[in-house]
């Protein structure tokens, strides 16, 4: 063992003991007759003190040739500091040096060790092992392993068994797009990597396992957003014999404890609200429920005067921004300016200061008196010093641009505490949601929901407006997790792959194992999965999953420390009867 | 919620009581005026009686047509069972079933579901999700949660971090196939999945992770043995700032706790010994020490006579069978036609029989007197009815034949006890192994492991004779983990990639980021990794892995439930730039 003590460890009590430590090289201060050094490891900052008086000359020697990042073994006495630091636990004592061995030097490091450092995210990435020795990110790594493990305890405890499922599966045309992997014993043939342990968990409830849990990398080959990953960790759960109750009630208690246990908030019974609710309130699926600000359709209450713009639309909805009065003319102009750039789409946007006073001056005096105005007010929640911003437009389209504008202002006025803590249940999500593209319709969570069972005829007549037992939990505006009741009869199984558009062969060719599964007494059964890479991310106060992975891919999908992907050799291509087609 | 308690739960404490169960029809025994089934969950069976006389007409009529695994839902009243079953904890009590609903009906299942199946290997592997229903395959699946529970709380109690490292890596042609993941945004390049994490565990030692684990699938795309699966799970762990015996310490420690906790078995220190002692003593590198039969080596006492195969012979080498004198001539014969099989290959074997009366008897009596034998005797540690059983030859391959035989001997004797545990380190493992065929040194555990620092000079002058810091832990004769300390120091690793054959150009393409790494502060450190397959087949007291294993796959790579590899769509082919070549 090359130390006796970890660098975070002694304090006065140790004081006068001899001590082994080993580490990095965080900071010298070196005045000639005396060197300090900071010692760092993964558990905190030791000083080490070199002085021509008390240390062996050698040991001075090497100790003024030190350099940042060196990694070093020292022994020596632990003496009381003569000023001390009161912001970190150590901070009583220093290593009087005896001896010292350099275990390992150092090249310069392309940016400071800190917590706050000059590298920005490139070279960060490319030296990502030098990144992970920089508090933030370490505390981050350590912070998800305690997530991790206390969500194995929880569903342990609960009697649900961590099953691992198979990475090398087939891959299946619907829904993302899959990676694959080439057989080089099955010439022609492929393995696909998993978008999700979906079939496997089903099988597994047929098989009589019926609390199943797993944490597990997925992968989906899409064109990366920002903050997506090409390979991220579910937390996969399923049960059987329950309905959606049920499964509420579990993950709630999971999502509950870990709130308590990793931040030590205590939340009583989460609110719930249908996919439609969500939708007419927040304009969004995952509304944020920290703050309010929410919508008021004023289309009764402004469609009455000369406003075209209005008259024309299907849907005029505003928003009460609280103190948004305070805002000066260029405020609103950039809110305006904001709601107008591409990526939201608005084309322009209304709005109504609510003075102090109770009076009220829009920029659009000239079709609403103010008693109208004061109804708008009144709709949107509207108080005296609020600012009332109203879009109008295409319903899908102007809630989604409202509820984008909802959450930029509550990002601008500090709405989104890090500390606070909104869980929501959204439930009755529509069973399937209609692509224009393909002119077809798409199973809104996957081809495995059930339907709502007393809306199955209703399939047959207009399937947009039939519900299923899918349900979200939302996370301070951020969906956490998803999940839902699955089918688990064949005849319903087989009726819903072609309400999707499969024929019966495709259905078969893909999907054959589930159905005959099906077949051979399958229960009812549900499930969950929670996003882990988001989940720690905002249980740690934060929303960029980047920073919770040890080694993210960039947004192009590569890993630019490895340099990956790379070409391979031609006799492994031809190993796997693959020939590269480039087009030039 | 399906059901009130498991049909684990109930007995004679809940009698009067109702209940509600739901779960799998395991049987069925049809007397007309009354019906018993016995009704299978997870967590156990629980009889359910319907008659005449009790039981309302309609679910009568309904319980009367059930057959094998219907899964079904009952609501009916404990009450005290005639004839009691002791052997199952709800063998006192039956549930009097007043409501009857059958959840889902079930086609007659292709192999019984019960303990001992009528179902092959075949047949059980394509209905996964039937033979998953059997108490001991879901046993198995259950007890390999506990283990790998009991891994994740030790080792996290020690303050080791579990980090997830990436599947989508590099392809690096040093060891065994990789399987790749061709990139569709990048043309012509290609991910590699991890054979194991190595590179980036040694990459959170730079980064100041100090005690790393995690639980991993791996990948090996190569060709198939006899229980070896092209992904498989590892236990993969890291440390830095240690030594050997710190490692050896530690996951010794591990080892120990799983013993004491899984097994109930408490073990001392284990035992360790040096690769030349193992291979000397026993054969082989992985010995099974819950038995003798070690090696005596006869050439000493046996090269001083006419017996030509002896003395030609570079070792002759005998081992003494326990009670071995009992064996018919017919018996030793079929020994004799064992050793000779292609699979072991020794061109014959003599034997010494060792009568009670010390007096010896042996088939090369012509050129050995009794003295002589019993020279044998003293040395292979035989005593009066014993059986010595000695090979000649080449000093590598007589080894591995006795190994092999001894091996065949024990189980044979009954002497590899499933309740008895003997693990034992080996330690000084070679650093480089001589392959025919390439006609150059390979790394014997991988490239990066660190020779002893005291032999650097010998491997300039006599490479093979070079010892690693490298380690097994063997557990029954399996080996259960491997790892060794690294090389931390840029000079070194690139010498030995020197030595390995590798160009510095190709060294630099595939392992650069390693060894820039290695510039920047790195800590000496090493680790090992545990095969949990085998782990846990062995604590479960058996050996083939497979049956530890929710969906594995078969020789031939396949999962012949999904039936995966496939062919992909064109499309698919054609968005990742690929041909597929197949040679007609």
């Amino acid at each position: 063992m090359y130390r006796s003590h970890t660098n975070g460890q002694l304090n006065s009590t140790n004081i006068n003991q001899s001590a082994t430590l080993s580490g990095w090289v965080q900071k010298i201060r070196n005045k000639g007759f005396m060197i300090w050094v900071d010692l760092r490891d993964r558990y905190g900052i030791t000083q080490l003190i070199f002085d021509e008086e008390r240390t062996p000359k050698e040991v001075m020697e090497i100790a003024s040739k030190l350099g940042r990042e060196f990694v070093i073994q020292v022994t020596g006495k632990v003496i009381e500091r003569e000023s001390k630091n009161p912001n970190i636990p150590t901070g009583d004592i220093e290593i009087l040096v005896s001896q010292l061995t350099v275990l390992n030097a150092a090249l310069t490091p392309p940016f400071t060790i800190e917590d706050e450092t000059d590298g920005g995210e490139d070279v960060r990435m490319k030296y990502r092992y030098l990144d992970i020795r920089r508090k933030p990110v370490r505390e981050n790594l350590i912070f998800r392993h305690k997530v991790a493990m206390a969500v194995r305890n929880y569903l342990s405890a609960k009697n649900f068994v961590e099953v691992e499922t198979p990475y090398l599966i087939k891959s299946t045309p619907e829904g993302a797009r899959d990676f694959v992997v080439p057989s080089r014993m099955n010439a022609g043939q492929f393995y696909a990597l998993p978008q999700s342990p979906q079939t496997f968990k089903q099988l597994l409830m047929v098989g009589g396992m019926d609390k199943y849990f797993q944490i597990v990398k997925c992968f989906r080959d899409e064109d990366l957003r920002a903050d997506r990953q090409p390979e991220f960790t579910q937390i996969d759960c399923e049960m059987a014999f329950v309905e959606q109750e049920d499964i509420l009630n579990t993950f709630e208690g999971l999502t509950r404890h870990l709130l308590s246990e990793i931040n030590g908030v205590e939340i009583g019974e989460f609110p719930r609200m249908t996919y439609d609710e969500a939708m007419k309130r927040f304009g969004n699926d995952k509304p944020d429920i920290r703050f309010g600000m929410e919508f008021g359709e004023l289309n009764e209450v402004s469609q009455h005067k000369d406003f075209a713009v209005f008259n024309q639309a299907e849907l005029v909805v505003g928003i009460a921004v609280p103190g948004g009065n305070s805002f000066t003319r260029k405020e609103i102009d950039a809110l305006i300016d904001w709601v107008k750039r591409p990526q939201i789409g608005a084309l322009g946007m209304v709005y109504c200061r609510c003075n102090e006073d109770g009076t009220f001056k829009s920029s659009v005096d000239k079709f609403y008196t103010e008693e109208d105005l004061a109804t708008w007010a009144s709709v949107t929640g509207a108080n005296p010093g609020d600012l009332i911003c109203v879009l109008s437009g295409e319903s899908t389209k102007v809630r989604s641009q409202l509820s984008a504008l909802r959450m930029q202002l509550a990002e601008q006025l500090g709405l989104r505490k890090k500390d606070e803590f909104a869980p929501l249940w959204v439930v009755d999500f529509p069973l399937l949601e209609w692509d224009e593209e393909t002119q077809r319709y798409h199973a809104m969570h996957h081809p495995f929901t059930s339907p709502k069972p007393e809306q199955m005829e209703l399939l047959k007549t207009n399937p947009g407006a039939v519900k299923a037992n899918a349900y979200d939990l939302v996370l301070n505006g951020n969906e956490i997790g998803g999940g839902s009741i699955r089918i688990h009869d064949k005849e319903i199984q087989a009726k819903m792959f072609d309400y999707l558009g499969f024929t019966p062969e495709e259905a078969k060719a893909q999907f054959g194992f589930l159905m005959d599964a099906f077949q051979y007494g399958a229960p009812p059964h549900g499930g969950i999965a929670f996003g882990l890479d988001r989940l720690v991310a905002i249980l740690g106060g934060q929303e960029t999953i980047r920073d919770f992975i040890a080694f993210p891919k960039n947004n192009a999908g590569r890993d630019v420390m490895i340099d990956a992907p790379a070409v391979i050799d031609k006799s492994q291509l031809d190993e796997l009867h693959l020939n590269v087609v480039v087009q030039s």
